[in-house]
């Protein structure tokens, strides 16, 4: 079961990006607005109480200021991944990367890009994949299909003058 | 009382400006480690006491993904002045500016200068002088003296060739 | 009373953030349009006096080489707030954040978000709150509300897809 | 089995951090130097073999144009960690950070701070003990000593004036 | 003949730049979808193949976390010429400049402007131009009929009020 | 005659330059420090009084958030040169040039390169000799020099293996 | 006579701005499309008989890479406006900025804000009234309705609600 | 015979990697100190002449303002090869990459890494190995040795600890 945080409700236009991609690969989701600052306590609980509660990966998204993953990861021993989002309150991003990234010794986040939901997605799925070699196949599986993407671009740029 | 809040000890090199200023103006202080990923429980009770054990205003230094004043900001509704930290683990400082700076509606920091503990001291003060007679008039003292300090600034330029 | 001030009349639809918190936490302001370049002994004269005629707190908004918060900070030891404006003529916002955050020692400005208007008046609340109880009061209630705002848009998450 | 690899020798004194972290946490582990410029087929072929010889994690430092991680993470569905690593080539860490971070869609790579080998060290360890007891009691106890550190700081600072 | 490459087939709306100027100057090429991340090991058959097959020169259009040029680069020691472009999962552009462009000593890769399609096609012309008179001369021609170009601009500017 | 102001005496080790090029070319001057936070009023003073006691050119070297050369801009209509420094307390120098050189419509301040304190003084030299043939000339025997500083670096160069 | 001039008439959406203030101030001017890339030889010809041909100020502007501003003033010894326009081709400014603020030591170049052309025609006006006492006055006139602004945007901010 | 030019000798420092790896790969080259801002007219001859006096490629090595890499390039249709240079007068490096990188349609420059003079002399060996076998063949020795490098580091990591 993999869980998926946001600040605000307004992130899930990006965040839904996870949804998409756990869905394709066939993992379990939950899904919860839960905000660092808004509800300092709940991101506390709800951090505490994951490993216990069954999650194996939590998918936290936020922008400006990005708190939420980090706290999270404050709070748990279970991998935190970290999806910074161009918010409108945001610097260009900049704020959301560096506020995710620059985690202090001892507590780390495993960042992906900027509005990057759907690789945190597949991260998710390639660290389930580490113990759960069903999971692995089915990336695998994810992972040819985008050669085969890319051959059918390649036809579009083919007939492309 | 204002409280003096750091997430390192290596912090006070930088923070213990604001102590500095604060024995200036002669105003109480209390200091403290308290690290917002390494013991999230003891900043969250910090932030929830801190106006009952009778503190009015609550600085917060700290630097890379700096969350430190704004997780404080999150648990009460004192003032909270953020002093961004350019530590070791920073990228030139602007790590530690824009995850101090940009917070999300609702929960406010206030934001000085990059190392600027000095500066959060006066600020501290400043607040404290909109209800105190007497602080504000020893702010008022104080700023007078950087008046003398620029004529002996200038003295010294009269004398360089 | 607050007062709440900007370079320009355009600024307004970023500043009416500030009167719109104050408003809800009932809290009394004036507003101003003062330019630090283009009405400088204005300005200097709205600084000097500010205290006498019984302001507590100053919020300046400006974009660009924003000077005003700072200059207005410079004459009056009154708590001055700084909102950064990402105006038309600025690079990103980036000069206005840094030409109102990195103030020299002795003149602080509270610096608050890009375009953080709105927190701008919460932290003059929380300002006047240190000795006013009644305000205080009115903080922790909205903060409250900021909890069910989370618990609105939680409902609104699980019900999308 | 987790596996460190960088492109250069002279990553080791910041990629020895990983080393180091997974010793105190008793994490088996092999290093290597593998330059994606350089030896892109050897990288490939560390890539391919990867979870086929027991890797279980791919750590990857690597500075400048830091293409190292990314390239390994295209061959292979392991979960691979980046480091960016602010050597001698780079323009203040900004390439690392975003040649490492900015991955296309269908192949992350779970960034870490710069020069946060340590921390690569920790995720790596969180990712292992999603499926083993054994690691995730151990990082639980590092958890609590990094607890004990925050004291111990707290110590000093209460005897410095 | 110069070879023509590009990670996506949306990249074409700017790469298709640089067969318009090769077009205008007389010079053959051919196009591929090649993707560094989704389909490594037909680029470095691409980049091991290329001189082989009569490629003089190769360009590369990448953005993001822009890997393309720099691989491709490490597999031949024709001449890469890298086109970073601001695509829709860029930082501003950054990300695909820096990762273009911060190439380790042994492997570089010859940058041109954000999104610089053209001027990718117009190097690579010089790059032919070195050994082929008739090339040179074409260049020559284009030359002047900038300066054309610009006396055409100064008309319209005369008659602007 | 030209007034070389500063916000601290900290600049001189930058501003002096201003004065060395002006000795170089037989211009008058004349050097104070100057503070906007510090010294207000004096600044106001001495901006409003600047044309009337005979100076035609004003330079004003800050860093930080450097108000100095704009706000002394804002109270005259002689030519204001400014001169971002790289004090101890900026980020790297950006917000010293952001903050000089991003004036709103209506106060000029004419920037050079950061710390770029010759060029200042060159600066004021060519607006003297606009009006001033004699100054005119010695720009052009100054400029004739530094062909010959070229010529004798390229014999150096050349004796250099 | 001030002279104008911009690398591409495209460039005239802005620099229309620097005509515009000196039709206001009743200053004479010329404009002329000049490419440092595209006409080098134009633009030293300019360059050199500027002086001869009555120039007494030269308002360069230009984007990217922007060279026309500063090798301009490596052929004359008037006084260099250059005005860094955003164009298309800009990575959001900063390169316009850069190239033409950072000149070497020698060959100045008075900088304004990006897109400032306003502020270009003003300093021009600025740098033409140190010697000419009837520009000079329309100047102070010019600054006086820009209070006149202030106070009728006063006007509208005391309507708003 | 490759061209290589720099503003200043203290850029040798840097550019004389150019000439190191030239020699090592057995290419004919000069050398000449050229001021884009102090010696326009040199520079210019000196562009305008190369292809007659029998250049094949010029490498100009510069910082801050770069103007030289592509003013040369105005003036020439050989492949000119910029290298930015970190000198004391650059922000950080951003003002040499970008005035270098950003050049507009028409005249391009073949830009490396910030202080990348190695890869600019290997960029040019490419460039003259497209018609020249004997060239290539020591280009392809030349990357052999990168890997055994790479196996040498190898063996230093084994042995550390």
């Amino acid at each position: 079961m993999v869980g998926i945080i946001m600040g605000s409700f307004s992130d899930w236009k990006i965040m839904a990006g996870v949804a998409e991609i756990l869905d394709e690969l066939d993992i379990a989701y939950e899904k919860e607005v839960v905000s660092a600052h808004r509800t300092p306590q709940k991101m506390f609980d709800y951090a505490l109480s994951a490993r216990r509660r069954g999650l194996k990966v939590i998918i936290a998204g936020a922008g400006g200021a990005a708190h939420l993953p980090g706290m999270v990861a404050s709070s748990t021993t279970l991998p935190v991944i970290g999806v910074p989002i161009k918010s409108s309150n945001s610097i260009d991003g900049w704020d959301s990367v560096l506020s995710i990234l620059q985690m202090p010794t001892g507590v780390p986040v495993a960042t992906v890009a900027l509005n990057g939901a759907k690789n945190a997605g597949i991260l998710a799925a390639e660290i389930l994949g580490v113990g759960d070699e069903e999971v692995a196949k089915r990336l695998r599986t994810y992972r040819e299909s985008l050669k085969d993407l890319v051959e059918e671009m390649n036809e579009e740029l083919k007939k492309s003058i």
